[in-house]
């Protein structure tokens, strides 16, 4: 993939990979949002737009907002733009992925704490080893006023892990590129998936 | 979306939202059936025709009904036409989803007095708050009965909810357009999918 | 669906009909195959070839065979095809379904003495009443001789249920029509996921 | 399938199975890889090259190795194209499937000596009788050492299984082709499958 340099090919490139998303199951309604970093300096994200339904965005349905998730230019934002935002500046990453899955709530519940994972080779997805070390995806609680959301996950992220859940909510991943952020949400998505399913 | 004036507009419309959820298997043999509504006054919903595969429906496979599910103009409307109608009058809502998914008909079992929701972000998804108060989608018995279905129905249901669950049946769920419905039925079926899989 | 006459167009319909059901991931591997009869006298009925993989069948995938399940004018018919005939001529029907679904080999393990099914609205899909009567779905003892399954099918059917479950081994469905077929095996593999479900 | 007797050709194949593949989920983020056997004597053998999305894979991306996995003419191979080679000859086939999917790792937790499967009509899809027999999938301890995992491979296979599962990782399965490879691996997935969800 070539650089993101213009807002409407960011609007064709997140409407592209909402599609995807949106064929799991993990956008349901209208839920969940993407971002990509169009410039750090100053600091531009582009962020679907809210309330459409995520298998049906077309390259115009993204909106440019700066560091704290606030419109330029025009459009009205998500809430959670403001955190896709921080979690850009704070991670460095060029891709955030919003996703509503069950597993990951279910997950989430079950284990508030923090989710444990090891010895499997699908970690190695998220750089970490596939063997002999203890990995945990952060899960912080739920909140309404997206500061507070902000302050929750930027204490519980582990900077080796792009993810966190967010109980009763979803999940935030995060990487280099939309499709980097895919394949980290893949992962992760497989992971939660896994576990569930061990009971 | 435009507003739906003509009944092979309508049917359109319907055919493709049917695909979409026979896709996800709510519409297995000839399950279910969606609505539209043409005008209040007259009362005219536009209904899918029985008998097909929800997955193969073209823009003429729909019937044409008043309030009372009674056919205008021709067609023969499957007996569920008449709860269509009703809900469109009880409910103000300009579109109804009927399907039949295997996670309602056994939350419906295990929860027979009503699904208690709580804590979840989805539940924005059907206008209701993320966290702090519980919610519960209503679950009526089945009848064969319409009018006993529909009073079951007018009885139990919440005017903050557009969702209602028949025992041993499926969902019915209502929106102010055939894709707010969608939503709505989406958003209605990952929660009942989240509390089965949490068991 | 105008009525089938000619071998290639049976092929084509068989075709199409394989495709969805692997689609759902119910003919894995080569598994599983599909009829359709094209004259009761002489009997001749169109069989899916064996060994091909079912999403990728052509119209000249097929093979007539008579009333025993043996060849007429050229073609190898898999072993169940002998099956397929007994079915037709045994219970009238036109189109017979069989399929691999793991919901279908866990219910039999779970219930050997046959799968019993009450108070469903997806039973009238089958041909049942939707409230008040116990409905079993027969599950016979699997085998490899076809005379001998043909025998079990035969002694445990239930004329008013197009389906039979083998054990160890999956669906065997039927209907009026390829389509119709196609609703019975959706109807009652959903209950059969239901059930499973259910635990 | 005719022979595959160039690269470009042998690629534009494994992309297409790899896509297949990665629709059904058993290739989450970048997860897994495929080959086929170009010639034995010289050993060469075709395989899916690293870091890709599976779902996104053209005839470019595909690398030709050696019996010991290393590249012929540029490219930098997986490091699990090492193990691909050596199951390739080591068992004879001419095509190689390695997939990650969470009934195989799973079902290896649960069974960690080996997977016991018995009368099963889809044990036909694998080469062994239906009835009356016990079949073990053999699972191995997973390795970063291609050569360690190659070893506990080749003393853990069994001559009449197509197939391994590498605990803590996914499946390796094989055939004599592409087409057959994907049939075998489609015929263990649903088998362990099938007895994952019997508990």
């Amino acid at each position: 993939m070539t650089a993101v340099t213009g807002l409407e090919q960011a609007g064709a490139v997140l409407a592209a990979e909402a599609a995807r998303f949106a064929s799991f199951g993990w956008m349901r309604g209208t839920s969940g949002n993407l971002s990509v970093l169009l410039s750090r300096e100053p600091f531009r994200l582009a962020v679907t737009a809210g309330g459409h339904d995520k298998g049906e965005l077309t390259a115009e349905d993204v909106v440019l907002v700066d560091g704290r998730g606030a419109a330029v230019g025009g459009g009205r934002p998500s809430a959670e733009a403001e955190l896709h935002a921080r979690v850009a500046r704070l991670t460095g990453a060029k891709a955030v992925v919003h996703v509503h899955t069950v597993a990951s709530v279910l997950m989430g519940r079950r284990q508030p704490g923090g989710i444990v994972l090891k010895d499997l080779e699908m970690l190695k997805g998220i750089g970490h080893p596939a063997e002999g070390e203890e990995v945990t995806l952060p899960v912080i609680a739920n909140s309404q006023d997206m500061r507070v959301l902000g302050d929750r996950l930027e204490a519980a992220r582990d900077p080796r892990m792009p993810a966190v859940v967010v109980a009763g909510h979803g999940l935030y991943v995060w990487g280099d590129s939309p499709r980097q952020a895919r394949h980290h949400t893949e992962v992760v998505e497989w992971l939660l998936e896994l576990e569930l399913a061990a009971g």
